[in-house]
């Protein structure tokens, strides 16, 4: 189920924390708003009085309210239960399922893909094509990534959903105001104006950096408010989540862990600089350790793991040391007492760790009286897609009087 | 002139944001804060019908909160000034002198200090006193700071101001919630409660981290609303100032950039880590890599730089290089495009600069699109001091209820 979390946001900091609030909406959209929110937010189903008891609104005005989003397919009524006490049965209220969707979109080092939510959580549809990004031209990928887009527009509209936008996430540093990619380095990509190259038409679409969009998906679990995320592919992103909301500094390009010193005399980077965490600890630093190929898939190296290969329990075990160097400098520095490990290191969290939590233990400086926790992501190896899609319904539910 | 930032606070993130909210002012009680804040808030005197204008409350009630802060001594009148427009002279209201005034406390690994800054923003009194103070014994050190402490009460009750409160900072990891010193290294203190050590009785003291309170000294000037605060004493402390918001991480211990990873090869540091910042830009470190004794002061350190002493240029460009680096993961982290430099680092930047700036400009993956901005704090040695006296009169000017 899709939780909406009020305040997890993409939104650039340095918008001015009045221009939302000022936003012209009439008490009619503010009520609605605040009927959807409440169905959204709880755990479990609500009935019309249940919403009136957890909103304020009279009941009457709820009734109403309700009726529009079950009209505008938002919500839907489930099967009416017995009242506890006596009356009318009470009809559960619950998201609509295959209705309003979102759409999430990814170009990473080696795959393109598009996914589609809806406002149940559920991934209704999603497609995923492995390639070699490394150094592509834009031109080139942003318009496949869109006919692959438009081929999961036009199945969602056969069946009735409405698409109501898009998230694209990169791996590289976007700027969130403009929509613009500052650098991808692992893609090769700089200055690069996404959206109009998809070709998607009048479909809104944002872009975003995927380790966030990836975090955002954490959110829909079990996860602690305050974590850290960490995903590794041939790049290395990580996003900061305090209390359910994302830190993005003062621009929105924080995270950079990549690009963290482990070893001042260490290998050359794909930014230029020495002794990057990346040259560690990124997937192809892995897979040339292991003595497999760069373009590998993880499986081999798994597979070389499970067999006790040497070089890759080496190659692992070092990346795991960079890894948690790189990981308590990033506490010390943001003070945060979980790490969410995702994407290769998810897979390889088995092997990484011990070295991750030794250096943790010995480097963070509130590790004696508060140690930091280390677990696996949750949100699947394409989070970065969920979260996106799940973004862009969280638009909608900001507003749902567009969509009633 | 105390400018009086609405939402800068040292509370720790995790206070559910309600709290604040829910508390009982009446309606007169906030109409006397919104009072309050419009003047101090404003960069020139307002006169009463100003408030009235900036506050959109009634002239007659805005008259009466400001009779009432002028008769608490929260606020003064200036002299009558003709009108622009036919009628009375107005009257320009001002934050009083010397009326109300906040304490300011610091222990540091050299010196003890105590502050006291009245309403405008002025330090009335301020006394250090140089000592030796690694591994000390908090209970020894803390009552001699009380005991300096209370000469400064005395001296300003003598005067007629009464002190409203007092904020002791330390260069460690300080509980926000609990007051609780967790670990200051340099200082060998570890797990104290320091505010019963002060034996200050009733007067409401507060506790911590050195660096984030003299960050907030810096916004009294004319800094970027973000920023990245780096101080050097023994230790290196810092603070993530975001939108004029301190950002705390999940519990307020982030910030210690001190112990960041330079050079895994490197010198054993007091954290008991190898190759921390600190063991190469902290000012022991500086002072033994120019061959001077490490309690030296810092001036023989400019002397000999000022002279050209090969062992002390040396010294100090490989701690810009350290600094640089550690900055760079910072940056990269955290993205922040300021850095203010505060203690030592303000004093020794003109040495340091060229060297942090290469740093900067090779590691930070957004430098080619946005330069960082390197700059020297401005808030003066014992920023720390001026800045918790600073929280203290910004509690008062939340609830100038309490003293008129």
């Amino acid at each position: 189920m899709l939780r909406y979390s009020q305040g997890v946001t993409l939104d650039p900091p340095t918008t001015p924390r009045g221009a939302a609030a000022a936003r012209q909406h009439s008490l009619r959209e503010r009520n609605l708003e605040l009927v959807a929110r409440a169905v959204f937010e709880s755990p479990e189903p609500l009935s019309r009085a249940d919403v009136a008891t957890s909103t304020g609104l009279a009941r009457a005005t709820v009734s109403t309210l309700v009726d529009r989003l079950v009209a505008g397919r938002l919500l839907t009524e489930l099967p009416p239960v017995a009242a506890q006490r006596a009356g009318r049965p009470a009809v559960p209220l619950a998201p609509a399922a295959r209705s309003v969707v979102g759409l999430g979109l990814e170009v990473n080092v080696d795959y393109l893909g598009a996914s589609v939510m809806d406002l149940t959580g559920d991934t209704v549809d999603e497609r995923v094509v492995p390639g070699a990004f490394h150094d592509s031209d834009p031109a080139t990928v942003l318009p496949r990534l869109g006919a692959l887009a438009q081929d999961l527009i036009a199945d969602a509209e056969a069946e009735g959903m409405r698409v109501a936008g898009a998230r694209l996430a990169l791996p590289g540093l976007v700027d969130a105001r403009t929509g613009l990619l500052q650098v991808a380095p692992n893609l090769g990509w700089s200055s690069v104006a996404p959206v109009p190259l998809l070709g998607l038409g009048d479909l809104p679409v944002d872009v975003a950096n995927e380790a966030k969009l990836a975090a955002l998906a954490e959110l829909t679990g079990d996860v602690s408010p305050s974590f850290l995320y960490v995903s590794a592919d041939v790049g290395i992103g990580a996003a900061v989540v305090v209390d359910r909301h994302l830190f993005l500094g003062e621009r929105g390009w924080n995270g950079e862990i990549g690009h963290v010193v482990v070893d001042p005399s260490g290998p050359r980077c794909s930014c230029g600089a020495f002794g990057c965490l990346e040259q560690y600890a990124g997937k192809e630093a892995l897979m040339k350790g292991a003595g497999l190929a760069v373009d590998a898939p993880l499986e081999a190296l798994v597979h070389a793991l499970q067999a006790h290969d040497d070089g890759a329990v080496g190659a692992v075990r070092q990346a795991g040391a960079a890894l948690g160097s790189a990981l308590a400098d990033f506490v010390n520095l943001v003070d945060v007492g979980t790490i969410v490990l995702g994407g290769a290191y998810t897979t390889l969290l088995p092997w990484l760790r011990d070295d991750v939590r030794a250096l943790l233990a010995e480097r963070v400086l509130s590790a004696p009286f508060a140690p930091v926790e280390v677990q696996a992501a949750e949100a699947g190896p394409y989070a970065a897609m969920a979260g996106g899609a799940r973004e862009v319904l969280r638009d909608v539910l900001a507003s749902p009087a567009d969509w009633v």
